[in-house]
């Protein structure tokens, strides 16, 4: 692959599981739902007919934990036949709201990364979820002040990613994102004629899947961490020892 | 007031109740919900109560649909003083997935103005509410070829509008934002040195009032319909008859 950071002006980072923790979350959310429903239902069933009704609702809700939430209700609805009580209900609105408020920890390297590269690009946040769930993340993160914008996306497929780059007003060759989804990071950016670094994540949606081999080789590539981009970027990190205190 | 619409370069307009019908949709989804708990309490009582939680989650959900339909399930569960069910919860369900499937009426006008316009400045739609639900009834509205982008808002403060005027790259008295609400479209952009024209709707959520005496009037003037924005900018309208036909 040949990324030419030179001809590169903007940096879109991917946020949930790429600058910080997402994904874990919502599995130890789906944890306790499903344990709070055992009486009705057994936990892998609840957690199969969650998922359907999650697919099922993405083009209405879209991503998020609101999303999340509702999908939760209807499942709840479902499984137990019509039984659910009124506290039990309660209790998934109290789940919901405990993990829109929790604190997303910054995964390893984020701070170096963004450090190393601030002074050389422009970096933005391209992110899917909720705008007021990624804008209260972000702020939580003391990371803010390294983006230009955080730009949030109904979807990130090649029309999203080119109304993206129509406002950033540069052409895709000098657009880079970096993210853990090879289908919404990479694919549809390569795609586009910009480039890609795949910096993936050991937990991913199963809906986010998609085979490496769906991927043309030559505009993106993958590192095994976030601090990876740096030398793939020709850029040298001066706080690079951070991690390992 | 003076506005010199040669210097204007970008004019943002609310979506909702500025472009199309939408605050009617949520009294007639709050009617049918206090209806449907009127076992368990008065109407009155119901939608006093649903207005706490909703103001009450605000920071929490933001605005939109899906925030709507969390907050009727609490405010469902504490009418009913625990003893809503799965049924009617079901229904709460079905009832925010028929407002989110609506499709909104264009308010009078609106393709006159903003075929009238679009010739002379960039046009972006600049609102609150959810991302997915605002690029939907954009979508569904046929007006979206108008606008360069939609800017979806978590808040209409001024800190926002200094984000949004950031990313565009255009200074204060460049922008003009034109919308229904004197609060959240109108006070902030003033306050930042730009410019704005109040169009009232009949109904506004409580939420978003403020007295008019609270704006200073150097920068901004009302008009009573969204066709009157055309003279105020001093642009003639080349369908000026459509609305009577």
């Amino acid at each position: 692959m040949s990324i030419h950071p030179e001809k590169i002006k903007v940096i879109g980072f991917d946020a949930d599981d790429t600058l910080w923790i997402n994904e874990p979350y919502y599995r130890e959310s789906e944890e306790q739902f499903c344990r709070l429903l055992k009486k009705y239902s057994s936990e892998e069933n609840t957690m199969r007919r969650l998922l359907e009704i999650e697919i099922g609702n993405l083009e209405l809700y879209g991503y998020g934990t609101k999303a999340f939430m509702l999908s939760m209700m209807e499942t709840a609805v479902s499984v137990s036949a019509g039984k659910v009580t009124a506290a039990e209900i309660a209790q998934i609105i109290e789940l919901g709201k405990a993990q829109i408020n929790r604190k997303n920890d910054l995964l390893p390297g984020v701070i170096e990364v963004l450090t190393a590269l601030s002074p050389h690009f422009r970096l933005i946040v391209a992110t899917k979820g909720d705008l007021l769930d990624q804008e209260r993340k972000l702020s939580n993160s003391g990371i803010a002040r390294f983006f230009h914008h955080i730009e949030i996306m109904s979807h990130k497929k090649e029309e999203n990613y080119r109304k993206l780059l129509s406002h950033l007003d540069i052409p895709a060759s000098r657009f880079l994102m970096i993210g853990n989804s090879l289908k919404s990071d990479v694919l549809p950016v390569v795609n586009l004629g910009g480039y890609a670094i795949h910096v993936p994540y050991h937990i991913t949606w199963f809906h986010e899947e998609v085979h490496p081999d769906q991927v043309p080789r030559n505009r993106f590539l993958s590192v095994s961490s976030l601090a990876g981009v740096l030398p793939a970027l020709g850029i040298s990190s001066s706080v690079k020892n951070e991690d390992h205190h």
